[in-house]
């Protein structure tokens, strides 16, 4: 952040007055511009048992199997962006969707929340940002394929919990992948 | 948004190639500013069966009692920020806390997430944010002096559940309150 987006004056970096960390703050005209984490919500498509999952058309990670997911937008509710991304992703509907995993990625300021999302019917296909999208049995999903660590930890869960025959609401951390 | 925090630049609003909303677009550079919802963290301490609540130093609702909760930090877990906010605001520290709801206010695109905290010890001490700090049995809570609905909202569920014996994962919505 190099400008104020209010006045237009140069930013510099400071701790305000009764703040505790060091903000980006316009000499200029006062303001105090924050930064905060934003959310990516998803779903876990279930049909039948099988699962739907995504091949990526975009960076990073292309061709990689993933989850529907995407930034919440304002004016949002975190259910209905979680539904939204479904259908851009995969051209799926569910009417309804649960509460499932929250993860922290604090190397990204990103904060992960999946919905557990039946299917209302059998129609999918790849959006924009998908090159295919298909329903995986639990011993076809591509573990070696999938794009994000995220993305996998909530499948590991998911049918841990299945297998249990009870599903919780889970809390976890991703951390920055090291290669 | 006025001003492109990269250049300086006059900002326009357009919806981009590929996208399908407006967002705040720099013609001179090109930069696309995304504006996402923001997370209030919190939670509700509890110190044998008795509630830990703020009483607010700040607008708005100065004067009003409310849970300790604040955005998010940048580079924080979810249930740190909600322990960060229990300390500055009440001086009290928990160990451990438990995810417990998410509350959408699309109003104010804010997502509130919520966690069940027991404190460490009995102390507690008002921070600057606070003119007080209090324990109340679920009869003393002064309902009618709450600061948010959110707040009010959290607390019946809470109680809800613990008259019930079994805490399980909200999620709920607040609309914009009409007076």
């Amino acid at each position: 952040m190099n400008y104020c987006s209010r006045c237009g004056g140069k930013i510099t970096t400071a701790i305000p007055a009764g703040d505790d960390r060091p903000r980006h703050c316009c000499a200029a005209c006062g303001a105090i511009h924050y930064e905060n984490p934003k959310m990516v919500v998803g779903c876990i498509p279930e049909w039948q048992n099988r699962i739907l999952l995504c091949r990526r058309a975009i960076e990073p990670r292309y061709g990689k199997w993933t989850l529907p997911a995407g930034y919440l937008e304002n004016g949002e509710r975190v259910s209905e962006g979680a539904i939204r991304e479904l259908y851009e992703e995969a051209g799926a509907r569910s009417a309804a969707v649960l509460p499932y995993a929250l993860y922290d990625l604090t190397f990204v300021n990103q904060i992960y929340f999946f919905f557990r999302a039946h299917l209302a019917t059998c129609e999918f296909a790849a959006g924009q940002e998908s090159l295919d999208v298909r329903l995986f049995d639990e011993d076809q999903i591509p573990w070696d394929e999938l794009a994000f660590q995220v993305v996998s930890e909530t499948l590991k869960r998911y049918f841990e919990d299945r297998r249990a025959g009870t599903f919780t609401f889970h809390t976890g951390q991703i951390r920055r992948p090291t290669f």
